[in-house]
């Protein structure tokens, strides 16, 4: 039998916890012949309901799912751990704009960068879900000063599954034959799906759609779908949220599909024109933990004009946290 | 490719079905190459929350998952449907005693195994989850007289994923490291867990564990886990029940383990004594959707008596529906 992973989960005993831990636990993630350890933190308040998630965990008896341990404190909670899904970040509150957002949030992660640092495997990997998960994931990786900067992650792989969503749907396809829509930049309504690469069934998207609709309500319907699902269900993307997340370190793990590539959001070092040092989205091939941006990617106007207003953003976020940036 | 199946999931938008959806689009119970058409059905009230939990499973670009279709008329949720999850039922107010449960949920399930009749696929298997879902499994089997009565089952795999987890806590064990737990009877708090035949590391229970733990914590634990979980959480377990639905009828579809057996609550033809007629949680071995219920197995006085009790039990509901029964 196969050692054990520790793996680390944030949040845990929140909705988008509440739906990654089976998953997670049933092995989907890691595949039905790797065991793991989750390793689950919360803050205090959510101690007691995380306990109840536990017993739940071990009532399904999950045949891979060693252990399981808890913890208030991030030390413990990322001791050992080899992978590392960063789901809990402060929300936001009817009097906060984005920048308020962002302050509130950092130093969740310089804790939690540090933690991973003076704890983790040597092999670890974090994906930050928890928003504003870029800059979040920046703050992380400045805060893990002995961890290599592409180790921090943050999640672009729901934008990227929603997109194939809608193209599968106006083609009528199913979404395994969509592939190599790219996303680009931050995990924010600036975000940018390039389907210029993108086909279906094979065929490139721009033989099989007016660019009228691309521009247009494909983009508008991908960067508003959590509004739209909130207005529905009466609750934030969990399940999905939860879904991306498996995808994003599956396939960092087992390796993308034959002729796709998918996106992460990772440590900038200059590619295609982005400033160093941001944690910006962009298409990666991937597998055994390592991932490639992909090169040679061509963008017209439009996604130029896109591209830049997003590292704008990002820019920006960067600024408004820099004292966390050391 | 392997053609879709049609599984139909009730009370698609409750807190289990929000657990199961996503398990079993990605694969989890019908393995990672047999594609699944979703057919969900929700009352009235629940369908605009419904249509945000399939915008979530479009969003999650599962490439197994060939469709959703929804519906609030069950002739449509169950057309040509070969794998039915009956996870929706009324839930237990205040002012209701267990009497008065079976008998508001008792026009649910005839009209739910009517519309099974009438609509599904001639291979059909149906999991009754929702509760007194032995009783429930029974009404639907009656309104189904074209459905043979093997195809209807209630679900006690919850119940026996607790009792291996205690047995592996108790003795310091992985859960795949336990075998042969029956659970007999009715899904409530009669329900008997057996450990006479259970064995932990391939050695019997009984002789690692002494026999007054076995008769009183283990059973008391066992039996009061989801008030537990209540207290705990906050809310009743759905993961771990949705879980076990998975576990269920993936045991049904793929086999169970060599040497182990699993539970279902399964139409009674008078096996081990029991009245004929009753659907009655035996230790079976399953597979390609059939099953056999474990001949031979012996039971000692305490057993006997555990099992008279949860079968007085059924007895007495049986005779709380007995207009329902054609």
């Amino acid at each position: 039998m196969t050692a054990p992973i520790r793996v680390s989960v944030t949040g845990a005993a929140g909705n988008i916890g509440y739906a990654l831990l089976f998953r997670l636990a049933s092995g989907d993630c890691y595949g039905k012949n790797q065991p793991i350890i989750l390793q689950l933190l919360e803050i205090a308040p959510g101690m007691k309901a995380l306990e109840g998630v536990v017993m739940e965990l071990l009532d399904s008896a999950f045949p891979l799912l060693h252990g399981v341990e808890i913890s208030d404190d991030a030390n413990k909670a990322f001791a050992g751990v080899n992978q590392a899904f960063l789901v809990g970040s402060r929300p936001r509150t009817k009097d906060m704009n984005r920048a308020d957002l962002i302050s509130a949030n950092g130093p969740i992660f310089t804790g939690q960068g540090k933690a991973l640092n003076d704890n983790a495997a040597s092999d670890v990997r974090a994906l930050v879900v928890g928003n504003p998960c870029n800059t979040n994931a920046l703050i992380a990786a400045h805060s893990a000063p002995d961890i290599p900067k592409d180790r921090f992650h943050a999640m672009t792989r729901l934008d990227e599954n929603r997109a194939k969503a809608q193209l599968a749907k106006k083609l009528g396809a199913l979404p395994g034959e969509v592939a190599r829509v790219g996303i680009w930049g931050n995990h924010s309504d600036t975000m940018f799906p390039d389907y210029a690469n993108a086909t279906v069934r094979g065929k490139a998207v721009t033989e099989q759609v007016g660019e009228e609709w691309l521009q247009g309500e494909f983009l508008k319907t991908v960067a508003t779908r959590g509004k739209a699902i909130i207005e529905a269900r009466g609750a934030s993307s969990a399940a999905s949220a939860a879904s991306a997340a498996i995808d994003h370190m599956a396939t960092l793990w087992h390796g993308n599909a034959p002729g796709d590539f998918t996106s992460m959001g990772v440590w900038s070092n200059g590619e295609y024109g982005v400033p160093k040092g941001l944690i910006f989205s962009y298409p990666v091939t991937s597998g055994g933990g390592n991932f490639n941006i992909v090169p040679g990617l061509e963008h017209g106007e439009f996604a130029k004009a896109r591209i830049a207003a997003t590292t704008a953003e990002l820019l920006s976020e960067r600024e408004t946290v820099k004292d966390l940036l050391k």
